[in-house]
This record gives C-alpha cells, sequence and structure tokens, in this order.
C-alpha cells in the first residue's frame, strides 16, 4: 500500500544535508515526486552540573537570523555513535566533558520531508575540558547560559524557546527528574 | 558579527520546500557557504473530543519508510492565517471540524538548515465535517488513532511517538491540562 520508488535522483550533495528527488508511484497507480532533505543525524546533550542547573548554547541560527537558546548539539560524523557525539558536541561546544551520557530519546524533527533523526542524552557528571570549547567557524559568536531547570521550563511554557529538541529535552527532563544534586 | 550574506542561489524549487544556498562571509573575514532548506511553516491541531481523548494520525512518512503516530498536521497555503490552516488540516484529515483553535505554541523544526516553523493550536468544540477527511494522495493510507492523554504521554516517555510536534504538542498540554470534559 505504500509508494514504491521508481528511481532517485541526488540533486544536491550538500554540507549539513543532501537533497534527493525520488520519482515514485502510489498504490492509485498515479505517479509523483518525493523531495528528502538527506541528513546524517544529531546528537544532543542535555547537560546537567553539579548544582542542579542546565548548561545552555546561545547562537546565531542562520535560517533565522535569530539568536536561538538550545542544547548543545551537532551532526553525526560518519559511522559515529550517538553517544559519543554527544560528548563530543558538548565538549566543542561549552568546554564541559560528561562522565554519564544517559540516553533520553530519540525524535524526527521533520518527517514528512526529512530523515534527521536527533538523539538527547542527559549529561552529568560534568568536568571542565583542560582545552576549553573548540567551536567551529559558524560557532563563533556562540556564548553559554546556565539556568535551572524551572527556569528553562518557564521559558519554554512562555514559549521562548522554541528549538525544537531543546524543548523536548527540557520537558521529558521535567518529566523524569533531573539526577539529585550533589553534596 | 553574524555572517554576511553576499549572494543566493535557489538552487531547487520543490514541492515542499526549496534549497537555497547562500556564500557569506564570517566575521572573521573568511568565507563560506551556507544551505538553507526554505520551507512555508505549517499548523499542527491538538484536537480534543468531547470526552477528552486526543485523535492522531498514523501515517506512511516516506524518508524513514515508516508509519508514524503524529498530530494533524499540514504546510501553510500562501498567505494562509496558521489558525486557520490548523482547522483546515483537522478536518481534512481527520474529518472533524474545530469550534475553538488555542495557540499552545510555535517551534523551529530544524534551525540549524531549515526555516521551517510550526503552530500548534488546541482544537475543541469538535463536530463531525459533513464531508468526511479529503485526504490528498500521499496520504490515502493514513488511519486514525484515538488516545487518551495519559496514554499519549505513555508513549511519549517510552519513545513510541517520535514525531517533534506530537511530542511537545502532547508534553505541553499535559503542563497546561487540557479542557475539562464536557459533561
Amino acid at each position: 500500500m505504500d509508494p514504491k520508488r521508481l528511481s532517485r535522483e541526488i540533486l544536491y550533495r550538500g554540507k549539513v544535508f543532501d537533497l534527493l528527488v525520488d520519482e515514485v508511484q502510489y498504490p492509485s497507480g498515479n505517479k509523483g515526486r518525493r523531495e528528502i532533505a538527506h541528513h546524517p543525524g544529531g546528537a544532543v546533550a542535555l547537560p546537567v552540573m553539579d548544582d542542579g542547573r542546565v548548561i545552555f548554547v546561545r547562537q546565531l541560527r542562520y535560517p533565522f537570523g535569530e539568536r536561538l537558546l538550545e542544547l548543545p548539539a551537532g551532526k553525526l560524523s560518519a559511522g559515529e555513535d550517538p553517544r559519543e557525539a554527544a560528548g563530543r558536541e558538548l565538549e566543542e561546544e561549552t568546554g564541559w566533558t560528561a562522565g554519564k551520557l544517559d540516553f533520553l530519546a530519540s525524535l524526527y524533527t521533520s518527517p514528512g520531508f526529512c530523515d534527521e533523526v536527533l538523539h538527547i542524552y542527559l549529561a552529568t557528571q560534568l568536568r571542565p575540558s583542560p582545552g576549553g570549547p573548540r567551536r567551529e567557524e559558524g560557532e563563533a559568536t556562540m556564548t553559554l547560559e546556565v539556568l535551572t531547570l524551572d527556569e528553562a521550563l518557564a521559558l519554554v511554557e512562555r514559549n521562548k524557546i522554541k528549538d525544537a529538541k531543546t524543548m523536548i529535552g527540557i520537558l521529558l527532563a521535567a518529566r523524569r527528574g533531573l539526577p539529585a544534586k550533589n553534596p
């Protein structure tokens, strides 16, 4: 009953995603075209400090021209384990390393046209990395903001945080409860 | 301090999204390329029946080849108000009309490379539409599933619901409380 793929063209190979265009045949017999933004997937860290506060990054998001408050995250490298990627992105973007990374959830950002999957990990036992952050060119103006979970939740509820992965991470963490503060 | 756009090329005009490639100059002086999946945005309905249960659609998502459980949603038409679009998509996909549509939240699905914004509305005072659903070709195998909010929350918590807008809608509705059941 599903549309059958008749052909596929790779119209563009990008740095972040590729554009694929398939010709398909629907169960009715009609033919159609399906466009896919093909993305390698990504990993997200929800970094909780020993005092229970959460580390966010604020960064310019080029498609919107806005500086958004988000959880640290980034694309998976080829063959990279999402858990390792979450730890790597955390360290690169914030300068903190996680002693523990616990899976929270996977999510499909926009499954109608994009195959991106993001994997969120709760990152705890945070320690400053000796080298500090190592940001990419496009991340040069990234800054850190540290909020309590309640403060972050209030921003989600007031819709001041609009990034999907960040909304989901905070809302899920609020339901599950963060790890108890260290003494 | 933000990257400056030097030029823009529209590499593809699609049915669902366009591919834009910009040449930019970073604050460092270095030049780079930014790819944008340009999307018109969309509207999402969180439809609550008079008995408090929520109407979902299950539909094949072509990029994944999976049948996902989601809230009814769709692209905005040119110039269309998101609230009207949420009501229209609800009716087209489920065959129910909403007497009331209350804004819940906007979200950016993947702001690193895509400018898609989705607007979620709580849809209540539902009545069957005389004509029933009017689905598009790609939606021919769509089916409806009706769940209590608690059942839906359990699916989000067990990560059986993976669609970002649906996770966010259900988690926010759980925090805000759904409208009281009608007598």
